[in-house]
Parts: C-alpha cells; sequence; structure tokens
C-alpha cells in the first residue's frame, strides 16, 4: 500500500497516576513524544497530577490533548460500562473541562481529544457511542481514533479533524481492530521496532494470528501511540521515536 | 448603619444531588433566584447532573457560577480536610474547567465563583487558604464570599472582584463569622423575614448569642445566600425573594 | 397453578442514602416487612450508615441480609460493568464482610445475601456470573433471587439455601424475567394489591405484554420484593403487608 | 534502659496498591517479616488486592491485621479529616469486617489492628479517637500502636491487648512522637541497622533534633514496622530482618 502520507509522529499517554501512585516517569518520556493524552481524573489522574503534567508538556513543547475515560479508576478504564448517550456525552464535556482549566492558565490550546481504554474501544465497535462522546468535543479541537472505525465515521459526520493512531505496543486482531487489555506486559524492542516501520512504511501489521491487515488510514495526519503503562516504556517509546526519525527524515527531509 | 448600597440579589446552591440521589427540586427554586452556585462534582453533583442543571438556568436566566468543594462525596465537602495549597489551587482549577466545559457549550458566561461547605469556612478564617484557592479562579469572574474574612483580603490581593454576601439561612456568631452545620433543619419563615430584612435595611445580623453583629459589607454588591438543602427551602427562598423584592422596590425602585 | 407453599413474607432494600443524601425514611418501613437487605457502600450506604440501619432493623426484629452491588455510587449500582469472575467473587466476599462487622458487634446473624440491581440482572442471566458472586457467600446463609434464572441453578449447584422473590413494583417480562430500570415511578396502590395477590395466590403474573407468565417458585421459600426508592414506597408497602397478611391468614392461620 | 522484652518482631503494610497501581512487589517482603498490616480499600487497595494478599500471607505464614485508613484515596490515608467520633468508629468496624470476610474464607484468624497513617497519628494524639477507633475492633484481635500515647491509653481503657511498634524508617521526634510525611524517601541501610538496633537494644531513639529520646515500650510485645511505600523497601526490610535475627539470637535463643 505504500507509506503514510504524513510525517509520523507519537503519542503517549501521560498524568495516570493516581495520588501517590504513579505508573512511569512522565518526564523521562516526554523528551521523546509529540502530543501527550493527558488523563482527566476518571480512570486516572487527579488536579495535581494534571497541573503538573500540563506544566511538564508546556516545558518541552509537547502537544495536549485530553485523554477522558470511563468513570471507574478502580478499573483504569478497562472494564466496559454501559452509560446512557446523555451520559457519555456529560462526562466527555466534563473532563475536557477540568483539562481545559488547566492549559488556559498556561495559555496553552487544547490540541487534541482521544478516548482512554475502553471507551476508545467501545467509540470504534459503535457509531453511537461515537457520536454521543464526539459531540462533547469543541468544534476546533482534533480527535484521535482507530482509523476505519466508527470513531471516524463519527468524527466526519461531526466535522471534527481527525488523527489516525497507529499502534506501537498493542496487538491487531485480523480484522485491524485493537486487542485490549486490562494490564500491559513488556514488548521486545526488536519486534517494535519492526513492528512500527512496517506500519508507517507500508500501511500493514501483522495481526496476532500471523495475517497481514491493512491499516485504513487515508490521507489523514497519523499519530502513533506508545503505552506508558508497559513494562519498560521508556525503552519502548526511544525505540518507537527511531524508527519514527528514519523515517522522517527519509521520506520528509524537508519538514 | 443603613442599608446596603446596591440591589439585593439571592444566591443558591443548585445541583448538589449524586447519580439517582436528589436534595431538592432545582427547577422549583429557579423563578425566584438571581445566582445559581452549581456544584462541580467533588462534594456533590456528577456530570449528567451539570448538564441539566446549567440548561436549567441558561432557560431561566439565572446566573451561574461554579461551586468547588473539597473531594469528600460522602461528607458532602463538610469534613474538613487538610489539603496542601497546591492542591486547593489543583482542584479549583479543575473544577472551574469542568463546569466551564458545560457553560462554553451552552454559550454562557461564568459569572462567579463561590467555595463550598468547609472550604468556604476554610477559606474565611485563613487567608493562604483563601490565596490557594482563588489563584485557581480566571482573573473576569467574580468571587462570592463572607465580608470582613480572609476572602475580601484574597480577593482583593488577587485584583478579583468581590461580592459579600448575606445569609437568609446560616446562623452568625457574635463576631459576624457563619455556624457551618454539616446538616441543616427547617427554618420558621416569619424569621427568615426578619433576619433577611434585618441584614440589607440596617447591614446588621442578630448573632446566637442574641448580640447585634455589624456585617461589614461596605460598597460590595450584595447576593444573599439560600440553601437548598434546608428542608422547606422553596418556601424559604419565596420568604427571601419577597424580603428583596419589597427592599429592591423601595430603594433601588428604577433598576 | 395454585398458592406459594409458604408463609409469604417481605424484603426491602435499606440503607439506601449515601452521606446527606437519602432515599426514603427507613424507620417509617421497619415495622412492615420481614426482611432487609443493605446496601454495603459500593453502589450506596456508608458505614455510618450501615451501623445505624443494623440498628433499627435489630430493633424492630427485622431480619437481615447483605445487597451487595457492582462498584458504582454515581450509577447506583445500576449501570451494567463488566468484572472478572475473581473480581465478582472478591466484591461480594468484601460487602458481605463489611455488613457483618456491624452485624457481629450486635450479635445479630446474617440471615441472607441478595444482588443489587444491575448485579442481579446479571446473576439472573448468566451462570458464570451467579457462580461467581455466590462463591463469595457464606455456606450458612441464604441467597436472596428470582427463581427459574441462573441464580436458582447456581445456588442449588453452591448448597445455598435459595429464597424466591417475587415483586411487588417491578415489571416482568413475558418470560418471567425483570424489567429493571433505573429510576422508578410510583405505582397505583390497587395494582400493587391486585399484582402481590395474583403472584401468591397462583404463583403467576401479568406480564408488560398483558400476558399470563408462571412463576418457576417451586418449593421454595418466599419473600416479596418492595423497593425503597419508588416514590411512596410507604404506601406501597403497607398495601403489600396487607396483601400479605389476608393471605398469610388464610392459608397459614397458625403460623 | 536495657533492651526489649521480647523478641523482636517486624511489620509491614501490604496491598497497599489500588486498582492497576501497586507501590511495590509484595511478593517479596513476604519471607522476610512476622505481621502484615493489610489495607482495607479506604486509603488503598481493593476487594481482588485484599483477596490475593490474603492468600499470600497465608501462604508464607504471615500473621494478618487490618489496616483502616481514613476514607480517602487520592490523599493515601494521609491527609487529616475531621470525622464525627460516630464515623470513626463505624468506618473502623466497616474495614476491620471487609478484611475478616477474606480471613473467615481463607480460615485464618484476625490478628490485630493498626490504624494507617494519618488516622494513626491522629489516635497518638487524641484520646476521643482512640476510642472511638478501638471501639470498633473486636475484643480478642490486639493493636498496634505507639507506645506512651492515646493509643495504649485507649487500648488499655477498652480491654484490647497492646503491641508497641518501633519504626525503622520513620523518623522520631524529640519527644518519641513521629514525623509523618506523605511521600517517604529511601534510606540509607547502615542508617536503618543502626537505628533499629539501638531502638531494640536499649529502648531508645535518635530524634531528628540530634537528642536520644526514650521509647516507652514498657512489658509490650514488639512489631518493628517497615514501610512497603519506601524506595528501596525491600533492602529495609531485609536489613531490619537481619537487626532482628542478631537481637532475637543473642537475647531470645531458645524463642
Amino acid at each position: 500500500m505504500g507509506p503514510i502520507k504524513h510525517k509520523a509522529l507519537i503519542n503517549v499517554d501521560l498524568g495516570e497516576g493516581f495520588g501517590n501512585w504513579t505508573i512511569t516517569s512522565d518526564e523521562d518520556l516526554l523528551p521523546f513524544i509529540d502530543h501527550a493524552n493527558i488523563a482527566c481524573g476518571f480512570h486516572a489522574s487527579d488536579p495535581l497530577i494534571m497541573m503538573e503534567t500540563v506544566r511538564s508538556c508546556k516545558q518541552h513543547g509537547v502537544k495536549i490533548g485530553a485523554h477522558p475515560g470511563l468513570p471507574d479508576l478502580q478499573g483504569f478504564g478497562r472494564r466496559e460500562m454501559k452509560l446512557s448517550l446523555e451520559e457519555l456525552t456529560a462526562i466527555t464535556v466534563y473532563q475536557i473541562g477540568a483539562l481545559k482549566g488547566f492549559l488556559d492558565r498556561e495559555e496553552v490550546p487544547l490540541h487534541h481529544v482521544k478516548p482512554h481504554g475502553m471507551l476508545y474501544g467501545m467509540c470504534c465497535r459503535d457509531y453511537e457511542t461515537s457520536m454521543a462522546v464526539f459531540k462533547g468535543i469543541p468544534k476546533d479541537v482534533k480527535v484521535f481514533g482507530l482509523p476505519g472505525t466508527c470513531m471516524e465515521q463519527a468524527a466526519k459526520d461531526l466535522g471534527l479533524e481527525f488523527v489516525a493512531e497507529l499502534y506501537a505496543d498493542v496487538k491487531y486482531n485480523a480484522d485491524a481492530s485493537l486487542l485490549i487489555e486490562r494490564k500491559k506486559k513488556a514488548w521486545d524492542l526488536a519486534e517494535v521496532r519492526r513492528r512500527v516501520t512496517q506500519q508507517i512504511e507500508t500501511c500493514t501489521a501483522t495481526a496476532i494470528d500471523g495475517s497481514t491487515c491493512e491499516l485504513p488510514v487515508k490521507d489523514h495526519p497519523i499519530s502513533i501511540c506508545c503505552h506508558s503503562d508497559v513494562p519498560g516504556c521508556l525503552e519502548l517509546v526511544k525505540e518507537t521515536r527511531a524508527a519514527v526519525d528514519t523515517f522522517n527524515k527519509a521520506y520528509f527531509p524537508n519538514k
């Protein structure tokens, strides 16, 4: 299928601690990423963590997105919950607004919104869910989502700019959908390098059944997701950065 | 001391249910009030309630303020908690931002901020607390607070417009401070009428020890607080409205 | 099919407030019921409410059961959540244990366990869920559940005594399953009387489509559920009591 | 003052993760300790973690105590909160009961109760608080607490057996009270060895001002506390174990 049509960029979920608990050192990751998805207090984070994370992103020039999740700290937003459509809109507005409070103080714009975990999965599969969630997003903000799913369609129908995500550290099913796991395991770095390079060079991925699946990224801008709650995430992000830099230098030398 | 120097207006805390629980029928109160203080999900409320409450206020032309509280749903924000100054700022920014998410969608401005319950009491007593909380408030938004306390001083020092509150249904100590109770009782309506009228006509109140205390409202704009979690709150609000309308008609006939 | 084979008894969910929020006056209901299902803090209630509710039940001689729910205060345990089987067992053990703490202090035995709301519905429909939940129940404690469902089978397979529930105030589908609603509406009392009498006199109910469905209560002991969060619940409980007393006097005059 | 009059034993707080968040690997610590204080879901832990932690302790033959805390996950139970005395009793009963649910299933007795964090500090300083908390403890269960404080007095007045704690990794003030910090730092192991050895060999400690303070342990049984949320806690626990084993071998060779 040929390579992706834009520079490859990298997004990571940040601020996913809660109170005294932390998952990784966000500070270490910031030099290697382009986009941060900041947890908004429903599946992870709290006001103090958000305030600090926004400041760190600003210092490193990383673009900030909201990462709203299901209201379930204990399940880290990875347990499916049935909310009404009105509730889905309301929890999205609430979480984006809360993050925007910190951005406004720092005079930093909200760059994008990316639903978290199971909410992301529900948006992929169900158009009504995507519509309900995306109705809570301001019109001038991009949506990060999985290409070829209900997320892409809903973003289009609501006039929101769609950024297609690729995944460095989540396995693909044969139909190019993602296999969401509640707890994550460490990755082999060489495999990460191969996976990322294959995705951006060919717009395909190797699925869990060994088949090759096409990633329908079309002409959308691209952001590659790395998870901060994977053991060894710093190395994973660095490896992804190396793959991305090599690709960008070759294909977009002047940007 | 003479009457207050502005029209008397009325504020009520709204949206103080949580999930399936409700405290009163906010809809019934809206025709009788000027300012709503909307709970932001920390001591009460949730995203769905906030979305609905914002819409109701807009329909009734009631001005909307944020009502941030301590992070304690079980204690309804009425149990003292020791937060760091940074945390106080962060919880204020978060809660105001969350409410503003709903206001932005409805294209309604944020009119004011009033801390809730024990956070209000802590702000009254402690200058550092007031400063930490008020640092979380956007510059173009008014602060509702108790005149003559650290709230007034901190608002002044931060350049925030201060609106002095009078209380229809909270008892005054002899030093004009308030006696905060975790659960509230019904009031005799004639007493409410007398209390409100005395406060706006003379800028004094009768304290719990029977003494008369001066209410140092100076030239500040005035808003009289009625609580929505008092049994019989609708009648209390109507009685306050009647007292206020009588006063406004007599003293500010052309406004 | 003829009448039920045991005295009709009544159970009500109690202690379903949270912090300052209340749903109904439990005290008013206690004289009219036999079994209380006490919320354990996950979908409703808190330690103080549980302590007081246990005391009230003891004073009125009402038998006490645990009413464990999904971990979702905001949704009142009425939003479906996907928990692992291990989690289902763990939340059941936790909640029963917490209630038992209060019972042990009052030297009152734990009489039964009844899952709440959506957890009840999930147990009805899914055998694995019922098994996971019921594995968290001590062997000498009864299970309240819907006859003819996976609850009955799981109780049998685990050797737990099963008490079949009838419903005064929940509508039946044509297959004798229940129609769970997140918020409840008031009932016409004459209809309640007819519904209860029909159920205990004939072991049948009129479903929402107008058809008559058989209630497969077999020889199980019976408890009729009335909900405390229905508007007008006190009158509903009294009406159910009257129907039950009439039946018990006619069919079990010597008990 | 001479050495302590009983064998030195070691207690550690375990199960202090929450959902996907963890603090340390409890499994690694279990071979080196005698007593586990298991978090009960208010300041940390959840039902699944409790179930697993109880099983692990049982496998390692570690005695299990309840570690009830203030209802504040975000603050890890280290922010002071003002609860009523009734609430303090109720939250203690609830948390102990919840843990006991898991112990009963595993047929393991509840060995002791140790209040967590700020609740511990409040119990040390305030007799009424200690009494309210300890009234929630079953009569046949020991209390772990700081000797010479209100905890010791309240345990005595309620007829509860008192175990005096020494601290490997918390600093002492000159009056032998503890300096509670919300987040903890790593310790120098040689210093830990000196601190522990001094405490058990002489019943004294070096306070933060350099003075030597007496630790009024009297004839009480002793348990030395190591914290699992200190960076490098495994090494700290091993070092404490070594100090304790040396002492026990010398002073209690036949036990």
